[in-house]
């Protein structure tokens, strides 16, 4: 116990026990939902992480299951929806091992939470080997998601993948 | 204040309620000025990514607005100061739309909050199309930025570019 | 009000004030425990970017202090273990000024607390000039860390740095 509270202990030895509670709990309440809107966007990041890390691992079931039930992803392959339809769609589209030690690089998060939905934009470049082994940024873009708190977990409700680089045809010499 | 704690409170209206809510607010203050500081750390970062996005999307007018009104922009380019200055300055130096796609990675984001200022570092890449339209890190620097809270908002105090890379001449040869 | 608070209330009608004070911080312990995970997040974070940040001011006494009295550096150069022999080893492994303007590219923070300890797995590439002193992706892979709480500071206790590019030998023409 800490000196003030152990004073607020002799200070407070006659109050009635309501009003102690409920003023307490009235400023607690907000305070706790501050921290809640804190632990959700740190939750959002880690789901916008770990649809890296599972797809750089062609692990497609816990990629699937980053997918709200009624999630949809939408990207320059198509459109689908649902965790074991995504699953599936991924497997046939990214088939094997990833024996070419590509990977996604995600960065510049846009996060706004707003209770049990939340909207997010960020970057995304896929980092791939040349045909000499060398790591270089092989396409770029932008991912814009909604999001839904779903049985407590977020999850993608749609996340939709553009592509930004490389431009659609070489540019025109200067 | 909810309804219901209202109405406990006039219930209440006898009791010595005003003693308590401040002893209790002790450990409270602590508390909602911690949760104030990951607040302002995640609206800085916020703000260093927008920074980005404004930018990337050539809205100058909006990228001006990040910067508080004596807040001061430092780079290659020269030194320019207030939002509407800063973005005169930019709308000059990059005129139209972005059709190359070119955009701004922004990483690494060191952020040292002190109550209503505040110190960011972190590092950034201007990655952009080749003469094959093909994505490479044409540019990579550092920010050293002064951050200040003006009208309940974080702002730009001071935003020093420097720059890494391409050095400033070629390599010699080995 | 929740049920708990209200099953509180009645619980509570006769209590003396220590149970009322102890039944408020409950919540309030709670509360700043969560504050805290949040907190150690935000500091692991600044650890894993201060690596990088000492790493490439070549600043090798401020990044062995980043590691725990026994923790250990694991990567391809070697193995290493103590503050003290982990700067030894960097700065023989890297000796002089970063006049390449080389840096570290730390991204997709990937971090579990667990009270006094965490892990963390993250992604890094090392930009540096090619011969003509341009910025390229010379490597890129991984870190595994366990961290550690050691005199109130998160260190690393090991941290496990891997390799995904340049592949081990050039990629079979297709």
């Amino acid at each position: 116990m800490t000196m003030a509270a152990a004073g607020l202990l002799t200070a407070l030895a006659a109050a009635p026990v309501t009003a102690q509670v409920q003023s307490g709990s009235a400023a607690g309440r907000e305070s706790v939902a501050r921290i809640q809107r804190i632990e959700d966007r740190a939750e959002i990041e880690q789901l916008l992480l770990n649809y890296g890390r599972h797809l750089d691992a062609r692990d497609f079931k816990a990629y699937g299951q980053l997918f709200a039930r009624d999630g949809v992803w939408e990207g320059g392959m198509g459109t689908v929806q649902g965790p074991a339809a995504i699953q599936a769609f991924m497997e046939k589209a990214i088939p094997g091992a990833n024996t070419a030690h590509n990977f996604h690089l995600l960065s510049n998060f846009v996060i706004d939470v707003q209770g049990d939905t939340a909207t997010a934009w960020s970057r995304w470049q896929f980092v791939a080997p040349d045909q000499d082994g060398r790591p270089v940024v092989a396409q770029a873009g932008r991912y814009d998601d909604t999001l839904v708190r779903e049985d407590g977990r977020w999850k993608f409700k749609r996340r939709v993948a553009a592509n930004d680089l490389p431009l659609p045809r070489p540019a025109a010499p200067k």
